[in-house]
């Protein structure tokens, strides 16, 4: 606080005073040169208190802005005198009068900046411990210390900011959805555990001891319900549960705009959805997206991009290469079952510490390594396995990729779905790498014909690749009889500059579906009625043809913010070991409480 | 299904077909004459089919309304010949074109009751068993049934417009908040056990085993939070959380309008409070309040009429008549701390079988018995206690309550809780049986100056009314050190038409404003901290005077609708014994699951 010059004890003014009956009139963002001589009361903490020429200067912060206010001895009363015990985050309300500021002292940064508010009288509402970090922009405090006064880091502008966007983003939602008919319906969080899916967050029931709610991983059967009800078209924006390991960017609840329509098909579904995001652009970020979205089925996404969520922000591609090399001479490539290359326009400039930090990189897929070639400017192929290659090999591989002087080369050969993996997201590290991605763009893309099915390994069945109420094609019923694997389902995912936003389907509305659906998940019909017993019933008696679609909001604010973290736009974040550092939840309760429940802990091992 | 002449097996017109490219033209509330010769294309349930001459005629259903198709063996096609398989509950889409009902068939209690839709072509999207009741508002069911249908219920009518009104306030509550400068912030779901307050739902962590997460009372602390960050205006529409017994109408999870301010006194709070609820009224009904509402303290509400949320729709009120009794000959009364009279103006038409119920009635708040004079038309007093009143007790009852020919008096003695709350809540009853409530009127009311603590005799201290971070009035706080009882709170209900529709106050914003309180309440300094640790640090650091209100939506919705539970306002409610019959939640879960969480069931006692 070296501003303070005078540094004398004024523990005398520090009397906080009531409220009472003054009101705001203005926000610490609106005044200026026009309102200069009228009467104002402004409310807010102090940012930053500076004492010049025997005046007290005060920018004074509210969620909106700063205006700068003045305590001059000129004024009537103790206000100047009393204003010397101000100190950084106190809580002020002021009443003044608007002037312009001195010749010369105008701050184009700042909407208020062309006047002051001389102040005429005070109000000191409240006084401020010196925080743990300084309320601004640039931060340099640890994130846990930033957790634990979360209440503190949410006053910085940047943060709250991204508050204000949240907000006008639910908003735009809101009246988007509205005004074509769609009704906002609850649904319950206390809930049935589903064991497709996730692991569940269990609520221990009190009056039925010894039986457990779920929280929702989604509310999927219950707006199927609600189609079957005739509420015809749903949306709610809805918490929803996962007690997974929080690995990379994750929140054990997190936020969902969850939608559903009856009697449309895929394309209605992707209509409203486009009219909802971009008018989500439009009220936030005032950006217009063209529409209709560029589509991609599953397929080429994964042929071209090896990921089923591609940042098509920018333009690297793979290429299947597996042909060139099957029966070769460089063993590795010659027996993969798939060899694919990434051709890296300008990539020769990589070092190899860097290709070596790639390898690394592509482990965390599976890969066992990363085969590269550069194309040295005088077009000489630098590389560690050029040596394996046939003459005809090269000529291919040339030919097929179109390498230039300057690029670079990398391989991914072995099994499929690694090699697509990994060369998937070594091209995402690249593109930030080389400078590739227009930071500004948006670039929204629907993928399209997912296989219905996957097989899962560890369980040896096919388990649902979104879930097990999601369609066949119509004329695929067959194949999900015969050939299960070989399905294609009627989903759909937004992606959205490597993101994928949103996701859904049309479902299975007649029980007969649903059954061949169940038996292609070898699930039994005894099993699927202790499960989805409701669910079997409600298709029983007069479904409507419905399909629907989620979005991750919290991941959506965090792309439109531009934040790196849902941390960021999410008010009381958990840690990536679910706790709060705030409150310091989760934490231990009374042996009554578990009692009551019907509960004990389980004893710990002695370690 | 007797309309169905034709019994003939049509189970190869039960094909159901996809949906494909047909696209709804409009609901089945929307054609009117004005569409005649226009080409359609509807979708929905078939609520009744009746045929004649020759003629196959549908109620076509979907969320709006009915319109009726008709089948006629002139199209072209085999749509007629196909109808014949149509039962109740089946969805079709048809496409057809409008015209208008043979003179004298119109129907004009439908908006579409004008016109027919004449069948060119239809599609068979699902068939339906019959159903276990029948889709229509006079609905004989037992609730029990119709709450494992859920899915049918709600496609009755009546169920379907309580969801259509309960979307329409929640949209009206936003868009007014919106208006005036609140930010919707989320607050977590998974929270921390709060001592203070009703029993909380917990969630065992698995990541950290032997804790627990809570699911919210209510995010009072995460809205100061948010206070303190500076947030300035919030709301939310969120799910709260209660663990209790679920007598009369209660729901373990129910919803809120959460809202808190910065900068604010009550006046502000009340103000934008009953614009929020005129907007409501509004945008559902069509109706205007008249404001402000009404205001009574909370001594003069108990004084009138022995309860703190009057139904102010009606005028009878308590009187107290202790004084003239004290000492007397009739020992009940002689010796009570409270005696209060209700005169009730018409009341000597009840039956010696009525007044036999109502004394059970008060016996639910503790009453030991309801005594009662009727005056008759004679003016003289029937009654089994005036025997014991000296001539000057009957004159000065006389002269206080002013009885009338045809009125009867009820009275209660004891302990003045005891008393209030009996005769306050026969009050309503006898609203209701005289006829004295107008069912379409609509009284808000604040309830003001609650007392900010209560007594607590089994834990032997002093509780919060409110919360324990509702703040008493400035110039109160020595009384809250000295007197903590007579303390007056920063409090305010708003009660409607006898219910308690919304609540709040002005917060405590100073740490030692919170010491004193906890002081009050005889919670140490330790306790203070482990419990609400972070809530003193926020206070710290600059907290600005704020408060705030919370409605109970459900309630209010129920009372927008003219609903009788809030069961019918709420999509998937839970029964008194906490289970959702639909699902069948709660239910037991795997003993992997319980083994993750580390815990486990409490051995059952043997029966």
């Amino acid at each position: 606080m070296s501003e303070h010059q005078d540094e004398r004890d004024y523990d005398e003014y520090r009397v906080i005073e009531d409220l009472g009956g003054w009101q705001r009139s203005h926000h610490n963002n609106e005044l200026t040169a026009a309102n200069i001589g009228e009467s104002v009361t402004l409310m807010g903490w102090v940012q930053f208190r500076r004492d010049h020429g025997g005046l007290i200067f005060i920018d004074l912060r509210d969620r909106e802005g700063l205006t700068q206010v003045v305590f001059s001895p000129e004024q009537d009363g103790d206000a100047h005198e009393r204003a010397h015990a101000l100190r950084t985050e106190y809580v002020l309300a002021i009443k003044g009068t608007v002037r312009p500021r001195p010749e010369g002292m105008a701050n184009a940064g700042l909407v208020t900046g062309e006047i002051e508010v001389v102040v005429e009288e005070y109000k000191l509402l409240n006084t401020s411990d010196t925080p743990p970090f300084t309320i601004e922009d640039r931060v340099e405090a640890g994130e846990n210390l930033r957790l634990k006064y979360r209440f503190l880091d949410l006053r910085r502008p940047n943060l709250a900011k991204n508050f204000k966007l949240r907000h006008k983003a639910a908003q735009a939602v809101r009246r988007y959805l509205d005004d074509i008919g769609f009704l906002e319906v609850e649904t319950p969080v206390l809930t049935k555990s589903t064991p497709e899916g996730a692991r569940d967050f269990l609520v221990p029931s009190r009056v039925n001891q010894g039986q457990f709610y779920a929280l929702p991983q989604s509310p999927q059967l219950f707006k199927q319900m609600l189609m079957v009800s005739g509420m015809d078209r749903y949306y709610q924006i809805v918490k929803c549960f996962r007690d997974e390991d929080l690995r990379a960017d994750r929140q054990p609840e997190f936020t969902q705009i969850d939608i559903e329509m009856s009697f449309v098909n895929e394309q209605m579904v992707q209509d409203m959805a486009e009219g909802l995001v971009t008018s989500v652009f439009k009220n936030t970020l005032g950006k217009e997206l063209p529409t209709p979205f560029p589509r991609m089925t599953y397929a080429d996404a994964m042929r071209d991009y090896g990921v089923d969520k591609p940042d098509v922000r920018f333009d690297l591609k793979l290429q299947e290469v597996t042909d060139i090399f099957t029966g070769g001479g460089f063993k590795v490539f010659a027996s993969a079952e798939l060899v694919k290359v990434m051709r890296v326009p300008g990539g020769a400039e990589l070092s190899r510490k860097e290709i070596d930090e790639y390898t690394k990189f592509v482990e965390i897929y599976g890969s066992k390594g990363l085969a590269w070639i550069k194309v040295k400017e005088d077009g000489e192929w630098q590389s560690p396995i050029v040596k394996f290659f046939s003459d005809d090999e090269r000529a291919a591989l040339a030919e097929r990729t179109g390498a230039q002087p300057g690029d670079i080369l990398f391989f991914q050969a072995g099994q499929a779905d690694i090699a697509n993996a990994a060369l998937g997201n070594l091209r995402c590290k690249l593109g930030e790498r080389l400078g590739l991605i227009d930071e500004s763009a948006f670039a929204p893309l629907w993928i399209t014909d997912f296989p219905l099915l996957e097989w899962d390994a560890d369980e040896k069945r096919h388990v649902a690749r979104h879930h097990p109420f999601t369609s066949a094609r119509p004329e695929q019923m067959d194949v999900l009889e015969s050939e299960p694997g070989n399905a294609i389902a009627r989903a759909y995912d937004l992606v959205l500059n490597g993101f994928e936003v949103g996701g859904g389907s049309i479902r299975i509305h007649t029980p007969e579906q649903q059954e061949i659906m169940f038996k292609a998940l070898g699930i039994g019909e005894e099993e699927a009625r202790e499960k989805f017993g409701f669910l079997m019933d409600a298709l029983r008696f007069g479904a409507p043809p419905h399909g629907g679609i989620a979005f991750g909001l919290d991941r959506l604010i965090m792309i439109l913010c531009g934040a790196k973290s849902i941390r960021e736009v999410i008010a009381f974040p958990k840690t990536q070991k679910a706790t709060c550092l705030m409150t310091e939840a989760p934490g231990e309760v009374a042996s009554k409480q578990l009692r009551e429940l019907g509960i004990r802990l389980r004893e710990k091992v002695q370690e």
